[in-house]
């Protein structure tokens, strides 16, 4: 097994590992320097300032996934439409310096309504065929939450349809920028209380819309401290997120795949609405370019 | 009946009309003199500056509804909790100076759930009772969109329970903060085809943290051009808010109260779903506030 640099290449960081010839992390590296970050034309150039000297190595190969395969970055990987298994994945690697450095592409997805609605992902499909690795399985159901949360459906080793959901944005915008940012207190510690109270009230009937309004009067009436309210809008959101996706018509564990605090937050959630879990960090990236590498 | 000066003071704009003998509209005014304009103690000033004419009459009676009564605003007028009938009201009005002028109080609704997750209106009550008497009816669902809308239920002259929706705010944020942003041309016109299919959408199963994604995804795949993905967002939204109110639990004809621009959409919303509406704008404010003065 040739040296790996295994890149994942986000809006706004870039991160790498150093793989040795099973697998195993060597080092890490993790930079503010996602594609919005890089001038067009500048992207081998800024590969090569931070992951040259691993380059080096005789033979190295360089696998990247993430947006820097999307039309805003180095250069447009086509996205795979699903249904999609590990090996079209590898067959569809754009080289980028043949044999060297290549982009994953993304995965599309669409949906049977009118408009045919389409859905997308760049980077998570690694991960996603990472963790079912590491899981041992071909058929889950695979959760990564964060700014835009998706809920992939992997069926003997293809994913077979997937989801995203606006939920991290929506947190963000909401806390920051929503007439909810005055009463909430951002310092608050994370209160697993009213988190799990949030996602009580996102089960019941009634809109998001409307539950989002209690943020404000839940502080305004003292029936829940500033520093609490935070927690109750993760939970109502992550709750939302949660009620729509019907666990009868998925199949196999559910395994999330994301940072400790996120994942912790959706096992509490999960848990409570009775619907055990698994978890993966980072590793799942690491996995999934490993084991593509080894498949080219 | 003496001269009415009636005023509506809300968070972002000041209107006032000065009313005749009968309740007719002499005159209007509007400023963006809203509460978070005015400083502390310049609230009495303010009111002088703009409407001092106004006043001279002999015998004028000012009365103020909205955010001024709020804790931020000229001083906090308590919420009247519901169920809340006209002449209750008008007995809870705060007197600044009394028997000149008055600031009308807003209306709290408690939840039935743990949390007693309260609801609260500021200006809204009197377009509420405003628009009854313009429909000559006692038993109504009134809808009053916008940033906040409110959903109110009145039954037999009686504000019963009422809800908040944060359909405008959230509007607002995606289309100008989030992500769907930048694939989206906020110059386009109004497109009712757009705007019928994400109501369409937002009837079918699933969160509406997932279909607005799809805002982005319909731009990036060319299903919707740029100029019409505003409409669509915004048939998205309100359909959500109309989604889950069971018409079945409501009584009487459903009344809109507000501008044009916005009544249109939820008419638009509405009759697509087969439910009957009518409209009514500013002079539901006006309404509301004369018939308070004739009876205090």
């Amino acid at each position: 097994m040739r040296p790996l640099i295994a890149i994942d290449w986000g809006t706004s960081s870039l991160r790498g590992a150093q793989l040795g010839a099973e697998g195993q992390v060597l080092a890490t590296r993790e930079f503010a320097r996602g594609i919005l970050s890089v001038p067009p034309g500048q992207f081998a150039a800024v590969l090569d300032e931070l992951f040259g000297d691993w380059m080096q190595a005789p033979g190295a190969l360089c696998l990247i996934s993430g947006m820097a395969g999307s039309r805003q970055g180095w250069q447009e990987a086509p996205y795979c439409p699903c249904p999609v298994g590990f090996a079209e994945l590898g067959q569809h690697l754009l080289w980028l310096q043949p044999g060297r450095i290549a982009l994953v592409p993304g995965l599309s997805c669409l949906g049977q309504d009118a408009l045919q609605t389409p859905d997308v992902m760049r980077g998570e499909e690694v991960q996603v065929f990472g963790a079912l690795r590491l899981a041992g399985r071909d058929t889950a159901t695979l959760v990564l939450p964060g700014t835009h949360s998706k809920w992939a459906q992997v069926e003997n080793a293809r994913v077979t349809r997937f989801s995203t959901f606006m939920t991290g944005e929506l947190y963000a915008l909401l806390s920051q920028h929503s007439i909810l940012g005055k009463t909430l207190d951002l310092n608050g510690a994370f209160n697993e209380a009213a988190f799990l109270q949030g996602v009580d009230k996102s089960q019941t009937t009634g809109s998001v819309l409307h539950q989002l309004f209690a943020v404000r009067t839940l502080g305004l009436f003292e029936r829940l401290p500033a520093a609490a309210l935070p927690s109750y809008l993760s939970g109502l959101l992550i709750g939302e997120e949660l009620r729509t996706q019907n666990r009868q018509a998925t199949q196999g564990p559910l395994i999330l795949i994301g940072s400790d605090s996120l994942t912790m937050r959706y096992t509490l959630a999960l848990r409570h609405m009775g619907i055990d879990c698994q978890s993966h960090g980072a590793e799942a990236t690491w996995a999934g370019l490993f084991a593509l590498a080894s498949a080219c």
